[in-house]
């Protein structure tokens, strides 16, 4: 049966690197049908909002979403309504895309990329299972109002709701520990628990959910302290557990320690399996239009696609296989490049990959 | 005048590290007078509570705290309530100590133990002003309930309440523009105003009281951004200024990074200027006892403390300085030790500190 690809460049170097993934997914020979939309700052500019209902609509009914990446200079000034990171969350949020999975990797060929010794770096392999449509990022109230109470009563303040239900842990948790049994079945919860209520619920049900993983060795982390151990010793860590606030943090400073920012990828599914994926990185609108952007984590975003929304793991094996033939071969955009690899262009990285 | 300081050692290794502190202060040979008293798993222990009335009367009348640590894996399961964290933020409220300054630097004959490459560290010097009585950490309302709304309606939750007002984020911006004028001017606000709501009044608010520091070159960045650049490029960063929960992350993440844990202080100030002293590391139960741990945060904390809060700032440039001689003498503690270093314990440390 055809599979239906809503494709989202959006902005930046969005184009490109999206691309660079749809000449690999052709290259399968699958039924694939790809839907171009545009979404972000574009999509404002050509239609007045960053996420258009034909956009939305089309997001819904595919089979997936290939994303790009959103933002530039130039709409910071809009009204954050209109700025182009809203499509991501509404996105998110009207596809239920509650589980985010970033693995953070740090490629043998890119030990050298990395800011932290070798030594500390080498065989990192971790993923963050992030929640994503809860926490503060969506709770209400929210707003602007004169402070009710407190020290500060009648001020005028900004205010925002923290929250976790049950069941909303639950169901994350419950991919948590599934990624934990597929991989080195060893878990991480990351909160806040000695200070935030949201996170004694949390910690609660993960604990209770890990009864149903007898196999997985579950542990826990303060969110401060998980920041400091990402630091000092990352390959400690197998599967990290946390909220949405919290993972946007930690996510982003491990893929950062990798040194292979533009390798890394990332997928958003909801409780069908099928979901969102995206590079783990910006849309470097500095770059944007000279072909030199690195496109692998796009790239492997499609792997991630097929692997978890169509369920073609062979395929999605032969995709990451061709980039580790690729690297290995040393060939490399500038962002990754060193002294004795061949330097090739976003595209040239492209059809470097569709050959392997 | 006589200036008391109430000495509050806490857990673990808390009463060595404290100990050493002390000794340094001794040796100045200025008019203190210190009074000691309980707090933390120690004062739950003699008294029921974690910081029992007589302790924080102490606290509010001396004319600083110094304070050691508080925690140990005995009083895990103690009800939160009870937990000696709890004397902590007891402290910090009661006390209004508003603004946590933390520096995080690298000690040149230190960089070896960081993690990171020494080109990356090298050089490193920020300090990260954090806000330490607002935000989601005291806001109200918080607790369980049932889910008034949303997906989840009916279910149970936990919630707490971000929140920011306008004077309350102008007196910390104060301090962190005020910091900056003292250093190398330049401030970095950090938030995430593209998704909270609090966030956004706090970048409004520091954008205003910017334009009073017209000198001060002030720049933003994403929280999930900051743990980034952290990590990439430590070194282009000078005061991040940033709310409770966001610097609590920050700072650990940038402590690790030195590699210089056991060294780094930190300042808690009201708006007298007077405040709480103690290190940035934790009560490390696991040595307490053995007389091995590093107390030169402790010593470094005294220093902070002459220097805010007694403005004796030639007396906290003798400390500072000792603590370089030593360390360029190649006087080590266990944590921070090498090859070719001579290997002292906790109070040979203070020792030479207070030789030196
Ligand atoms: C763009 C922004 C809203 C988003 C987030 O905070 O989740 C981004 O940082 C991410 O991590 O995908
Ligand atoms: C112990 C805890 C409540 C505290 C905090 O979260 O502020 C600690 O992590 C700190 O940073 O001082």
């Amino acid at each position: 049966m055809t599979k239906k690809i809503a494709v989202l460049p959006g902005d930046g170097i969005g184009t490109e690197i999206v691309e660079q993934a749809v000449k690999v997914l052709k290259a399968l020979g699958e039924d694939f049908e790809y839907e171009y939309a545009d979404v972000g700052g574009v999509a404002y500019a050509n239609h007045g909002h960053p996420l258009p209902p034909e956009t939305l609509a089309l997001a819904k009914e595919a089979d997936a979403v290939l994303f790009g990446a959103v933002g530039d200079f130039k709409y910071d000034t809009l009204p954050r309504a209109l700025r182009p990171e809203q499509a991501i969350l509404g996105l998110r949020k009207n596809l239920n895309l509650f589980a985010n999975l970033r693995p953070a990797v740090c490629y043998p060929e890119l030990v050298s990329a990395s800011t932290l010794r070798p030594e500390v770096v080498s065989g990192l392999d971790l993923v963050i299972v992030r929640e994503l449509t809860g926490d503060v990022y969506f709770g209400t109230p929210r707003g602007r109002r004169e402070a009710p109470d407190g020290p500060f009563k009648g001020a005028e303040e900004g205010f925002d709701t923290m929250r976790y239900s049950r069941p909303e842990v639950e169901r994350i948790a419950h991919v948590g520990f599934r990624t934990a049994m597929q991989r080195r079945k060893h878990l991480t919860c990351v909160d806040k628990s000695n200070v935030l209520e949201t996170s004694q619920l949390w910690r609660e049900v993960v604990t209770e959910v890990s009864k149903q993983y007898p196999e997985v060795k579950l542990d826990y982390l303060y969110v401060d302290n998980a920041a400091m151990q990402l630091v000092r010793a990352p390959t400690e860590l197998d599967v990290v557990l946390t909220g949405n606030l919290f993972g946007d943090i930690l996510s982003d400073e491990a893929a950062m320690l990798t040194g292979s920012i533009g390798m890394l990828a990332s997928a958003s599914l909801n409780e069908k399996g099928t979901g969102l994926f995206e590079p783990s990185h910006g849309s470097a609108p500095d770059i944007a239009g000279k072909n030199i952007a690195n496109p692998i984590a796009t790239v492997e975003s499609a792997a991630m696609m097929i692997r978890y929304a169509f369920h073609m793991d062979e395929q999605a094996d032969r995709i990451e296989a061709a980039i580790r033939k690729v690297l290995s071969d040393g060939i490399r955009t500038g962002d990754i490049w060193s002294e004795g690899c061949e330097k090739v262009s976003c595209s040239g990285m492209g059809d470097a990959i569709r050959a392997a």
